[in-house]
């Protein structure tokens, strides 16, 4: 097994994508970025060409912003187009299928990429929410898939998602997230296979609010986005959400469950949800944020929280000012 | 009515603010800031030492990273502290209330203010979730209650959602949306009265399925965090989430609704909600994001929004490569 761990981390191996719409073409990028050749196929000629052009302009920009390390021509030179899959898999250790979100496609195409990849390469599904269990249950060698979720695009948001499925190898586990943390995404190994995963668990979520709050009139769409860009989302860019209420609170995220859970209980169940903050969820919550931080440091990351907000706010005000 | 729309926004005229936790603290930022000057009121002396403190080192924060056009000092000399409610709420145009988050707290404390305060001033609760239908109903005074919820901390979370009860009057809600703008706020006014108005409502439903995810071992407290942080709240910094997932499908939100609306339901459905995405709603919705964004220049602001996360991400590194 360590030779194949050695292939998904050692540069000298390419990746192949299969599926050339935008995030396969980002998966690209992300490789090409971090020195490894890349086998970019799609059945359709158009598609390769408009990932090359994609691909082109995106590292322009990365140039454009002192992101990149290389010139844009020389990364580029690192990802070949293919419309042979056959060809495009060959002596690779590890493929991400980024075929449409949809099961039928899914599944055939990973039944096709089982046929013809080598034997201890590792199928990685880009799937935004259909489960491993559904649409790799069929295949005969459905040990080495997994999905490897990541956040659109994930050469700016660095963070992927890896969900076996009951059925998937641990070894391949762990190859698949040695591969995507050498290509610097930070990797969540989901421990629990369900639909939507944790990143469009949550995003669902929030959409079917934001929804329901357009249905009933509360605010208009560009309402809410303004809402999100300049608050919500700004501060859980910098703490994810349960720091963030952690932090709103005095007491710390305990205190909070107690004055606002019955509120976030009562509008969860204007929308029919009914999963109460049991004693025993809070204090598992509690804990794993007082692990995290004490509450007697609990003043000093406010201010923290605070700095960094500044810092970001400082850091965009002055690159707007220079233009850059 | 136009002298008090005068007061309001001119900066002759103090503003009060009553309660001095932290969200009384930083209004009196926001306002000191903007040159205005403020008349903390709090019934505790030791919390008016803390505000004060605490106070002191926002602004000498806020003055390293080169967000103070002014001596911290000046900044902190027009915040007036005081422990007589009559003295702090005499020839002001708002007040902000600014007391715990408990019902009868907020009934007792909005009728003490409204006895006391002149009688055109506007009352702005800070009021994370309840209604000023639940908390003003009995107070004389009532038609110039609302709520005007911030993001924490406002300061440096820039938008603040206006909650009027079906009680409160017009005018009032155009005098306090005109105050909060001169200080610098972006100002969303909701259109319907409900429990946790828009900014909770969003942060609601998140935290109830993030929770869920901790209960059902699905993953862990800081791993869902740092799935927002690097993920979800980066995009939805620089756009919100009716626009992030007209951006991720080709086709734009419409598609995006067609392809993903299904398993989003059936996520929902898990969690009792049952909120369709009807053709009507998919239409306005649609409808609302076309005004904003043509179609034809999709490819164009998909381009954009990479490059305002370039342009962050090149500003946070640029700004802790200088360890400002």
């Amino acid at each position: 097994m360590s030779t194949v761990l050695e292939q998904a981390t050692s540069r000298r191996y390419p990746v192949a994508i299969v599926g050339a719409g935008s995030i396969g073409t980002a998966f690209a990028v992300v490789h090409a970025l971090a020195g490894r050749d890349v086998r970019l196929y799609d059945v359709a000629a158009e598609a390769l060409d408009n990932a090359r052009s994609r691909l082109d302009q995106i590292l322009a920009d990365l140039a454009h912003f002192g992101l990149l390390e290389e010139a844009p021509a020389e990364v580029a030179a690192r990802v070949q187009t293919s419309s042979d899959l056959a060809e495009a898999l060959a002596g690779v250790a590890v493929i991400h299928e980024c075929a449409p979100e949809n099961l039928e496609i899914k599944q055939a195409v990973t039944i096709e990429i089982d046929r013809l990849a080598p034997p201890h390469a590792a199928i990685a599904s880009a799937s935004s929410a259909i489960p491993g269990s559904e649409y790799a249950r069929a295949v005969a060698g459905r040990s080495r898939c997994l999905v490897a979720h990541p956040g659109n695009p994930p050469y700016l948001l660095r963070v992927v998602e890896i969900v076996p499925a009951p059925f998937t190898d641990a070894s391949v586990v762990r190859l698949v997230e040695s591969f995507l943390e050498a290509a610097g995404l930070a990797c969540v190994i989901v421990r629990r296979e369900l639909r939507g995963f944790v990143f469009n668990r949550l995003q669902g979520a929030l959409l079917r609010e934001a929804y329901c709050l357009v249905r009933d009139g509360v605010a208009s769409v560009e309402e809410i986005d303004a809402i999100v860009r300049g608050g919500l989302g700004l501060r859980w860019s910098v703490v994810g959400p349960f720091e963030t209420v952690d932090l709103n609170t005095r007491g710390g995220i305990e205190r909070h469950a107690s004055i606002l859970g019955p509120a976030y209980a009562a509008m969860g169940a204007e929308r029919g949800q009914f999963d109460p903050w049991t004693d025993e969820l809070i204090g598992s919550v509690t804990a794993q944020r007082r692990a995290q931080l004490p509450l007697e440091r609990w003043e000093e990351r406010v201010r923290w929280r605070d700095r960094e907000l500044m810092r970001l706010l400082a850091a965009r005000r002055s690159f707007s000012d220079s233009e850059c």
